[in-house]
């Protein structure tokens, strides 16, 4: 599966994530060809504090053996946070496709000094949704990093 | 609430998940006296890859206001991995009390490199549970932080 490929199903998650009234961030993990899950951020659809488009991405895919972990790319629409960059960096995934981190810039300079290969794609879709979110939800974005609303 | 009030209620909530078969691993999360809830590892009990002791806490919370977070405390019986560490710093929760950090070092030194305060216990309680849980089930501790089974 290429990063295109892959983002283009985080971009599918996170529209979907839009259509629910959530936060347009969406992420998907494959290993290699084998697709092993899909995630999107669901703090308004399920209340919840930790499920971001990574870490939801995660929880949907369960728990996996370590080695399988170690051979994947996990792609997001948007640069992760820093809860997803700390789950990233416990499962060892070694590659992360970033959507874009013009929005937001996340823990990837912390990602690539813990050996990680970070590739930012800089996707326009990936700005254009977040844009318009955030223009039309400010408090909600605030909440989901952590800033005062 | 004192630190040693917080701590035992992360240690009731890591003697229930070892009574459900779980990780014993809790949390418990504070603004000065008023306790805002706690959690535990529930990697075993919901199938969950996110379900660590402080995610779980910072879960069952729910959702709150940036300002909460940065009055709070959260106590854990076990040094912090790096996804709780993240989680730690993406709320800004400015302080943690860990029961022990010699069954497992996580992500102190870069909390406190971030200005968060941690105080290390170092309670008996904490390192006895751990410690007889991994004699008896190395292959799911190795699975919670991440490493080869």
């Amino acid at each position: 599966m290429t990063d295109e490929e892959l983002l283009a199903l985080a971009i599918a998650e996170a529209r979907a994530g839009a259509a629910e009234g959530g936060i347009p961030i969406g992420a998907a993990l494959a290993q290699g060809d084998r697709l092993l899950g899909v995630g999107r951020n669901r703090r308004v659809q399920l209340g919840s504090a930790i499920r971001h488009g990574e870490t939801d991405c995660l929880e949907n895919v369960g728990r996996l053996p370590a080695s399988v972990y170690a051979g994947a790319t996990i792609a997001t629409t948007l640069s992760p946070c820093d809860m997803c960059t700390g789950a990233i960096l416990l499962y060892g995934i070694p590659r992360v496709v970033v959507g874009e981190n013009t929005t937001f810039y996340g823990g990837e300079d912390y990602l690539r000094s813990r050996g990680v290969e970070v590739v930012v794609v800089d996707d326009e879709q990936c700005k254009a949704m977040m844009r318009d979110f955030i223009a039309a939800n400010p408090q909600l974005w605030n909440e989901d990093i952590g800033e005062p609303g």
